[in-house]
């Protein structure tokens, strides 16, 4: 199994998060986003928008983050991160929480919109900024209902994959993000998670030359 | 079980469609997203952002059309929308082009971005047009890999019901459908079935007075 993926991208950490916590070996390749290599014919090949992440599986590429959870998910069931042996509305909040970040915030603070918006970088922040924090007010008015140690409950699953790696993006865009407190306490739980350290865009960064 | 929705609204639209398919009694509450009564408190008090569809089960609020897909998936089973029996390929697929459509294209062309965007009808329309004809162009090129009489082999999925409902708003913001052979005999098979009929916006157009 094959991951390309970008050390910044959020979508990404989602997928490494999941990798490491599920322990399935895979090799990780790097796509540039700043380079035009994202854009190039070859990875346009793998991804229609030439996004990251994407997913080799026995030659079929996969795109969409929540689609390789849900793969790693059947092929590799434990521990799970969709809410196995929770009751109903239980495993509908982890779904409900995952797209509150994965539909209603993420793709509209990225780039694409962005750069179509505005030719201006400060009219760019602003419109990233303003959706950020519409999601993130909606994320802690719903899990603060949820929460335990993680944002349903007290396993870690896919709503805590996708909404710590839209922390970084915020703090990317300087984000006030003292408000939301029943989210600190879950991002300071995740981060304790040995498969938290191993997937963090930090440790993908590529070295400095 | 309470579903708040909007006749013209594509994600209430998902909803129905599934609980038809499913057989699943519930009351229908009609809520005004032209007149105001979307933002009002009452339904603030529903859904953080003021959108619909909003499920209500046992006096508890889900939002997220597809956490209300799993929640009825779980509780009622059969037929499946999300491959219950199909290899985990199939499954993942079915969960990409769904977010083809739920993350990557309908949130995009929504009017809250459009009204964000300019105050120019025209840029509007145009905005949306931009990103519908990219979400279209991408799940044209992935299903054509995977579709049967329906966008991942035979069986009716939640890819579907994103992806016609969607096709309801490119019409409306006058997208030319003809490049989209594929997603047209999908749509074509949809149309000829019971539950796509028992869902569809015309049947809950409020009547003139």
């Amino acid at each position: 199994m094959k991951l390309y993926h970008y050390w910044r991208s959020s979508s990404s950490w989602r997928v490494r998060w999941a990798l490491a916590y599920k322990k399935v070996a895979y090799e990780g390749v790097a796509v540039d986003l700043l380079s035009g290599e994202s854009d190039s014919e070859t990875h346009l090949a793998r991804h229609p928008f030439g996004y990251v992440p994407v997913m080799e599986i026995e030659g079929q590429m996969l795109t969409e983050s929540l689609a390789m959870i849900r793969y790693l998910e059947d092929v590799h069931p434990k521990p799970s991160l969709l809410g196995e042996g929770l009751n109903p509305i239980a495993r509908a909040r982890i779904v409900e929480l995952a797209e509150t970040i994965n539909a209603d915030t993420q793709p509209l603070q990225n780039l694409d919109p962005q750069f179509l918006h505005s030719d201006d970088p400060e009219k760019r922040k602003a419109w990233a900024k303003h959706w950020i924090v519409r999601g993130l007010t909606a994320y802690e008015r719903l899990c603060s209902k949820t929460a335990g140690k993680f944002s349903v409950g007290d396993s870690l699953s896919v709503a805590d994959l996708c909404l710590v790696p839209q922390l970084y993006n915020a703090r990317r865009y300087e984000v006030d993000l003292s408000p939301y407190t029943t989210i600190a306490r879950i991002e300071k739980n995740c981060a304790d998670l040995e498969s938290y350290r191993a997937s963090e865009p930090s440790k993908f960064e590529p070295k400095k030359v």
